[in-house]
């Protein structure tokens, strides 16, 4: 392997930390993204995975925000809205979407959590051939990653947002957030109340598709035939939704474009463009 | 790098977690001996150093008991002694010693701390031909480390130990614990009373000689010319009071074989000697 990056005899003491959070945490892929990023950049950096279950995260939380050479924590289901809690400061994506997929720790000390998921998956679509500005979208789940998708998607300037979630208190509160900022854009809705007439892209944001006997997120017949059709799953790389869309001539769009999307951002966040000033490199 | 281990890219959502907990952390040699002796064995998992003030040790811990993928933690200065409060059971070397270098979670869940410090120091003295079964010892220190090695030193026979620190309330609680078990064999003393007469073994374990303008330990005067003189210090390679000892003929042990005859215990310790029965080298 001439192209290796640096093993694990490169990690020193002087290693800055990075983690990804999640529960489960074995289908994470940010480990192999961002240290391959570390690694380009020349960055004496390492990311490794926490598995931490919901009861948990505070005290991880706490523990995490107490080690001096943490620089940075990404969160994965089903953390990303109780995340918000223990950071200081909400990024513009967080705050709409009121659920984070990163936090960095700022020069002051104080913690700052964003979310990107809904820019990913924006870029994700723009590299498809899916540019979103005025179209209008069906979007299923209304959940951490559901919200970011739709917020992303309005700042992206969508003519209209139909959002499909059976929680009716969470349809509620997002679409209030919505609303308060793109006022009569967004309609929200049970599944029954799907309505495809006139979709451009449709949106699975569900956890729909993890598993082989899950049911679809939405009904595919109810969609024009040019409408585009993405899912947010990793795990299995196509899901059941988009062998159908595919089988039926409809263009897809895979969750992996979302994460690979996230890796250019994340390189902004965590300021990993700038050579580093100190580190391995030296003496 | 032809024998490069598998690198950062090689981490990922499977990956167990091992830390190494100091103040300062920089100097730590833990990740490269430990993440050499995990990519021999072909184990998925990961040390990693994480940087802990004393006033956020608790904090740290707390959460590092609740990550569902973390094994083992090992620790330096200046946790030793505290961070037993944070283990459910110690282990003999722990428990005489007062102080701990690494805790394990055991199948149960409970966490068992333990000190191989002292039996590091032993196997190097071994290994540099300096059997101590039946001789007398001089031991400058009694922190963490310091009782650590002069407990082992105790179980690997010797007939007396002298043990000198500055900190009256120190002396005397360790003297209590290792009369406790052997009695009659060990004496202490503040600096002043330091008796080299018939000292086989002098060693230091205070942190003097880690900066160039510190005084030596002790008097090497006031030891017999075969006396061995062994260092703790990792941080210079040789400490003035080694190299001082060198200069007048007398055989010395460097501090390094205290860590390198560890990697073979805590290879026991975490059971890393079995082959693995899942991870990264399964499909």
């Amino acid at each position: 392997m001439p192209d290796a990056p640096p093993g694990p005899s490169a990690i020193s003491g002087t290693t800055r930390l990075y983690v990804v959070l999640g529960d489960p945490v074995a289908q994470v892929r940010a480990p192999g993204l961002l240290n391959d990023l570390f690694a380009r950049t020349a960055r004496d950096a390492v990311l490794v995975p926490v598995h931490v279950g919901p009861d948990d995260l505070e005290e991880v939380m706490r523990g995490l925000r107490h080690m001096r050479n943490l620089d940075g924590i990404l969160v994965t289901v089903p953390h990303k809205i109780e995340v918000c809690r223990y950071a200081d400061l909400l990024g513009p994506a967080a705050e709409v979407a009121g659920s984070a997929n990163a936090l960095r720790r700022n020069p002051d000390g104080t913690w700052l959590a964003d979310n990107f998921d809904g820019a990913g998956f924006v870029h994700g679509l723009r590299d498809n051939g899916h540019d979103p500005a005025g179209t209008t979208v069906a979007l299923a789940g209304a959940g951490g990653a559901g919200r970011a998708v739709a917020a992303a998607l309005l700042t992206a300037g969508i003519a209209q947002l139909r959002l499909y979630d059976p929680d009716s208190t969470r349809r509620e509160d997002v679409l209030a957030r919505l609303e308060a900022r793109w006022p009569g854009r967004v309609t929200v809705g049970a599944e029954g109340d799907f309505d495809g007439d006139g979709v451009d892209i449709a949106v699975n944001a569900t956890p729909l598709g993890m598993r082989p006997d899950d049911p679809l997120p939405f009904d595919l017949a109810r969609l024009p035939h040019t409408c585009a059709v993405a899912d947010i799953i990793m795990k299995p790389a196509e899901t059941a939704l988009l062998k159908a869309a595919r089988d039926s001539g409809r263009p897809v769009v895979h969750g992996r474009h979302m994460l690979d999307s996230q890796v250019l951002l994340y390189e902004e966040f965590f300021a990993l463009h700038a050579p580093e000033r100190k580190g391995r490199l030296e003496p």
